[in-house]
């Protein structure tokens, strides 16, 4: 397929080189011209636009958050120049009303709008093992199914209306928030009664909790190893927000979500906004009184 | 072995039958007589004091929560008439107080005290399939370790005194209550945004969250089935009482265990106490006007 | 003075009535222009245009919210065609975000721009006894003060930078809404008690917590009695959410800010939007299975 | 009237001062004995055994907490051997489930209870100003009215069962950890804004929260002056877990207490239990990443 690429971030720069890799025409664009290089060297067309990348059979659209993609795709009239029948898929994570006009303004000009949000690390990503939620016209979906299939294991259809991909999206980062701040406390908790995280995590994380969230961030908070981030504590924080956003706008307390939310604030005011979401661990030490202590599994 | 089983209940009768069938002796005995008829005709000795169960090589006591303990060990002298040397394995779920308290009980009498708590349901304790987490002297944990292998898949030791194995219990079941209160939420946020839970948690349990807690809480959810219960939410809200205990003598803030503490609680005064705990996700329905309002997969 | 006046809501108008009768020029302008008859015809100047109201010495704003501040005074150029050194005094409650964007548009500008939400209800605006809190450039203060006195019985000066104000304000509407929550807890568990609210507030309010906002809201919390509204709930709302997005963008978590949106949020899900913020004790009834069952004092 | 009185702590020692002024005959009991010193030589005669205070007309007792009761009062048969009809009246803060058990205990053996709790700090005991909260049979309270008069300036009257005063003694101590709790994370907040604390209380408790409960710990949160102690901040704590203890036996949420008992926790874990109530601003400022740091007025 003849598709554009807007957004080359960490992740953006994976997915499109899976595309690649599958055999299709890849045209990329970046607000930062560098991070195509390596891309081109591997095939791809730089373009020196968004509207040229708003051309061919799709484009797909993997920009950092909800200022970006209002500058980069509203912000210039991009979609006014698109041709009619062109699939637009945004993948990135972006808030429930944003996501609302994005369909709305799309339909208004004749394009296709689809949400497609991701679950999986930069590294899933370059293997194409991403998990995809996919939501929008049907009839598109099944256009850029081939492009799915390049980036992801599987790809989960959520019905027509596109804003749908991103509730699930965000329910499923507010419980990643969850399990982490959950093993937080308990780790917190265990230290005081003099039992290390990692023989409480070990445990846990082999038996009920045997799932890949659980795995990894219990693996990093035992070891108290928050640097390098693989999730930017910072960007779990602007995910809470829009899941915040997505409960206030319909209704729908969520008292755990407002917790989560507090932890990754405190996180940030004292220092820790560029560290793994792992590093939500601190704060529960820091109100247990115990942060800057280490210790050791006595197990 | 020749050992004594105190506390007939599901859990206890599921486990004491695993050691007759692996060919141990046990004599068992239960504060309601008739619980132990089907044992007893599988080879059981039923005898009539705790005080004769507190015999033989070990005594394995699995009784209803603090003031059962309390009521049957520590009420009538048994500890007092007990031989030296017995090991006493305590696998309920208790306090760590509770558990500090009979360490030291025991210790003062000569007898080995043995924290063994478990992971799993009725039907994980009647195909031998627990998780056992063990902690206490030792060389007492080495000498009733086959009593595990017929009860568990797994035993896992941690250290030699006995309240850390409940430490990590109280922390299990805590992550445990989080990880169902945060689909709960999730549910109900995305049923007021038109997902249906079925669709939400069908993505979520089989992808980051592909761990029996989640699999198991999140169908039922999903298929809005709270009866019978698997795990009674009024137990769960006990466990949490515990939990937030052990936090409180550890000067160790769990701020999450309150908000599910608060939730259960609510699903309590609302007439929940004796359905699953799954029944949690109608607390979070009701706090978004949905309570009694059904919603079918759109997907 | 000659002053201008825009939003004509049951404050606004007790607020421009008080200025009238203070002996000052007033013109008036609203969205709904039907609101100026009253005020008309006690000598108040209809305008057509904002821009009309923003003339003379000075030009006081009290919209409803944030949307209703951008659409009326940014979105029509209305301070293109301001006089140089008009100073606008924006009494209403708005975002920390706005109140510093309006302050940096008005300075480039030549406007003087001070911020000077109120506390007090309706009743208290019309005999002129509100609390003014006042912040923005130390002349142009000095300069409206005569406005202050015709309409507030104090103001408190925060120093030159606008945005200090609506934290102020901000700061105190939390409180109102802590204060409540509060007294609808309490409330709740003391009925579960046998504890007529009547009899524990009675006390309480008559104490240690004889201030205004405990007596009026305790009252009507003691009586059940929600209609009709002095402060809607859903405003309070509006306002806890602002005070949640001044603490999200400082980096200071406000814990008590997130149990209290919640239960606003969960009274709306219930109906209760355009009731009282004492309808905020609904919701605690409701946790405690109390809702809908009345009770009468006991004492 | 010939008074007992057991328990002379700070606040214990100044009420009896006040009976002996009035004139009444007070036989003091305390466990550390030169706590009675002072009193002695102003007329109290001190007395050898708690038992010996249980003579007379009545008896006050005004012990630390629940273990101090149950050891004084239920640990050495003090009611068997008290004379029938005697008038136990017992001021101090503790849980529901004492107060129900005192009531039934002392019913049991033909002697009044009367719980009568107080509010106010040891100046106020000091010169009589107290308000005394009491519940428990009318015709014994109508007789100790005389001994309340003494040490209060007002009496509620809440009802015959004693543990009705108890409920509103623990609601009111949860509405003071509510109050104090609201202005440390809206001081925190504001500051982080730029705005002192002593510029936001300032405006605040000396308009809509001008009750002495704001007005005292806002003006310690502005001078950040924790020492010396008016309410110990472990003793608050002590409160909000019976005020929790209430909440959870009556099935009625408190997510407000869970908020505030985990701010308290988290001072204590870093070492201000023994500081005032109002260091619980060092929580919210330590979250906001500015512990340590000191501001002054700018305004």
């Amino acid at each position: 397929m003849d598709v554009g690429f807007i957004g080359l971030g960490t992740m953006g720069r994976a997915m499109a080189g899976r595309l690649l890799a599958a055999g299709h025409a890849v045209r990329v664009w970046n607000r930062s011209a560098p991070a195509g290089d390596d891309l081109a060297s591997r095939g791809a067309r730089r373009v020196a636009t968004p509207s040229d990348a708003f051309r061919g059979d799709a484009v797909i659209s993997m920009l950092a958050d909800d200022d970006a993609v209002r500058e980069v795709i509203l912000g210039h009239g991009v979609l006014d120049g698109a041709p009619k029948g062109l699939v637009h898929v945004n993948m990135a994570t972006i808030s429930i009303a944003l996501a609302q006009e994005l369909a709305e303004r799309h339909g208004a000009r004749g394009l296709a709008y689809v949400a497609a949000p991701v679950f999986g690390r930069p590294e899933l990503a370059a293997t194409g093992k991403l998990n995809i939620v996919a939501a929008g016209d049907p009839d598109a979906i099944v256009r850029v199914q081939p492009l799915f299939d390049a980036m992801g294991q599987r790809t989960w259809r959520l019905g027509a209306r596109p804003e749908r991909a991103n509730v699930v999206k965000l329910a499923g980062n507010f419980m990643l928030g969850a399990a982490v701040e959950a093993m937080s406390e308990a780790a917190a908790m265990a230290r005081r009664h003099g039992v290390a995280p990692a023989d409480l995590l070990d445990v846990l994380t082999n038996g009920v909790f045997s799932a890949p969230a659980y795995k990894t961030y219990g693996a990093l908070i035992a070891a108290e190893r928050y640097d390098p981030p693989g999730f930017r504590l910072a960007l779990v924080l602007k995910d809470i927000r829009l899941a915040l956003a997505a409960a206030d706008m319909a209704d729908a307390p969520m008292p755990l979500a407002g917790v989560i939310h507090d932890s990754l604030l405190d996180a940030v005011a004292n220092g820790d906004a560029n560290r793994d979401l792992a590093a939500l661990a601190k704060v529960s030490l820091r109100r247990a009184g115990l942060d800057g202590v280490t210790q050791k599994s006595a197990a």
